[in-house]
């Protein structure tokens, strides 16, 4: 018999305890995942537009294929040899700049930031970090203490300096000179850090901000700020576990959007198709100098199994050319909204590429200050009517659209007809 | 066609880089594995007599079965209701006394050791961690510099000192006061921690400790160190990550065996049998203080997928009785062992419980002198006879005897006599 909601809960709550949380104000529970459709435990489907771990789809056939083959095979650790690993960290290196040659894998990524970090703190002997306002990087220690969307900046240790968002909408600059505008704060971090001996480790940022707000960075500003970071010895860490993997359409990763190489890419989510594998993506230098001074063995990161998962879903989106249908769909999308737009004052703004939009809700166009309370109705609304959807930013006033790969116009048409529809009931 | 040894070591080299190792003076390139057995490429089959991950054997067929059916079904994160996370957790914490009743979930060892300091620093407000000397933890900032055995004392940040492990054979205290004697080191670093100003957070011990040498804590030892953090405001930390999970087959986890309850216990490696699961099983005042200060997600943590292998795990480990088969082929193990030492004066000690047992090897029985090239000989000159095994301990003197649960008295005998043949040849 299907237990309630209310039994799981308080099962949940026993168990688990308080720091876990659940979404949605009528949690959902969920028994089957099919593509971009999720069932509860009523055999209720809803459409999903915002995970971003099921890249490729839930229970992706080419997947669950690879992992079912690999399991029941062998999952060994790293040392010993294994083609899996092999294949795919090849595969993966291969959508990177040469540069970008050698592969760190974990199985979180919390885990791939703890490692560009330590990495970066290593070769340049700093241990300084510069971090974009309301930023989320993971859940370790040396990881939190940078989150600054939970940290209080009173809170911040003195080697970490914020510097606001690049953010050209609410932001603090906008116009033509907002580039180096906020540039000129990553020099003044710089010089902050430096003042206190601790120096530049590394400037981490989200390449699009998601817990900031889908912030997207003006032209310019990555290779800008990155110039201005190692010329104080840093490093460079582009943070895409949420946005990599072809997400935005128009490139593989978001930074070569931006006219920048990292020395650091960290990637996580989408990777596995919902198995633990995260990476960081590095330069052979600063894997040699950390070699020189440390041990470094991950039990479980780059396993046959997890690497399986992670081949089949790069396969999958080159084979079914999902990175195009992202692009086009997510064209698709955003032309409707701003059809929407004209029939909802509350739609402040539609911004992003492919499937990663926010559609950033305001009361007051002209002030542009955030509707929270309605994202929130608009939220559970919206699951109410079938379909699935998040909000995110500093006033939780953004709708995450970031649906699977395989989202097509149909799917979009059926979207765009509930937020039309909810929009309309909850304003 | 099957790629050489040497051309999959060419391409570990490029795409994964130096901090990437390989066991073996010649590695081993692993295609399949079953039950205790692994084959390499050449379909040569090796008796696995040492890896703890695969717990209940490589590919138990319970265990492919339960990931196989899991992952064709759903695999989303834990914050919607999903009622695998609760059956394993609830039927997890039904193998712990009644206070350790909150469990909070990671992908790894480190993430779970992670969470334990996290937790303790926040319930306590103390900075300061006690950890014994060459310990190894994890590999996060975090918690590698609580790791002893790769970061050198004087490289220590003030916050962490180090306690002497609780050796009676090789350490500086033996006999009767041994238990006093370590004991008071214990005060010593609450002292200097206080002293320091960081109070203590916590003591963070391996139950058995693997690094240090599989050392066992004298009688008495666990209870007394608890008692003396605790009345200094600080909490234990029982790292169980290699010993839990009834390998030692006397209890299901190893501080049963000495009369204290943790306020923390962490685990991971065999958990999911090889899939990334991991946690730290708490008592639910810590989580209550640290729900209140912090906001936790852990993308992978809890899944359908690594959960539905936990509890697989724990199925075979109960329907098979097997933790009653480590104890009992572990003694008879034992037995032999020690019949095996009038023939080889190299076996200076033979220490453990169930399969977990540490086999020292000595060049003087006399002095306790270890036996380090001759162990890598023997680890070596074991594989090339089909049994796979290991060395760890400061000076990498121990021959590690950890098999699959599974391992019989034929398997036993089997390496047993590769041991003998295997000593013979390489004193």
């Amino acid at each position: 018999m299907t237990p309630t909601n209310a039994e799981l809960i308080a099962r949940r709550n026993k168990v688990l305890g308080p720091a876990y949380r659940l979404f949605y104000d009528e949690p959902l529970h969920i028994v089957r995942g099919e593509d971009v459709w999720l069932f509860d435990a009523d055999g209720r489907k809803y459409l999903d537009t915002y995970n971003n771990v099921p890249h490729v789809g839930h229970s992706h056939p080419d997947v669950v294929a690879a992992v079912t083959a690999q399991i029941a095979k062998v999952n060994i650790h790293t040392r010993y040899l294994h083609e899996t690993i092999l294949d795919y960290a090849e595969r993966l290196t291969a959508t990177f700049e040469p540069a970008l040659d050698t592969v760190h894998f974990g199985c979180s990524g919390t885990e791939a930031n703890e490692m560009a970090l330590r990495l970066a703190r290593t070769h340049t002997g700093n241990k300084g970090v510069i971090v974009t306002e309301c930023a989320y990087h993971g859940h370790s220690q040396s990881i939190y203490e940078i989150s600054t969307r939970d940290v209080p900046v009173s809170a911040l240790p003195d080697y970490v300096v914020t510097i606001p968002a690049p953010d050209t909408l609410r932001g603090r600059y906008r116009g033509a000179n907002a580039t180096d505008q906020y540039v000129r704060h990553v020099e003044e971090a710089v010089a902050t850090l430096t003042a206190r001996g601790h120096g530049v480790a590394a400037l981490i940022i989200d390449t699009i901000q998601s817990s900031g707000g889908t912030v997207i960075a003006p032209p310019g500003f990555y290779a800008k700020a990155a110039a201005v970071v190692r010329a104080a010895g840093g490093l460079f860490i582009a943070d895409e576990v949420q946005a990599g993997f072809a997400r935005i359409g128009t490139k593989f990763w978001v930074y070569q959007d931006h006219d920048v190489v990292p020395d650091f890419v960290t990637m996580g989510k989408p990777m596995g198709n919902g198995m633990p594998l995260a990476a960081c993506v590095t330069q052979r230098a600063y894997v040699e100098t950390f070699a020189k001074a440390n041990k470094y063995f991950n039990t479980f990161a780059g396993i046959p199994v997890t690497t399986a998962a992670g081949l089949a879903m790069l396969e999958v989106i080159e084979r079914d050319g999902l990175q195009a249908n992202a692009l086009a769909v997510g064209q698709y999308m955003t032309g409707k909204l701003q059809a929407l737009a004209e029939r909802h004052a509350v739609i402040g703004d539609i911004r992003g590429s492919g499937f990663f939009i926010g559609l950033d809700l305001v009361t007051d166009r002209a002030t542009m200050a955030p509707a929270t309370a309605l994202t929130a109705r608009l939220v559970n609304g919206m699951k109410e009517r079938g379909v699935l959807s998040g909000a995110i930013g500093p006033a939780m006033n953004i709708l995450k659209i970031r649906p699977p790969m395989t989202f097509t116009r149909a799917h979009a048409d059926l979207m765009l007809g509930v937020i039309n529809e909810t929009l309309t009931a909850v304003s």
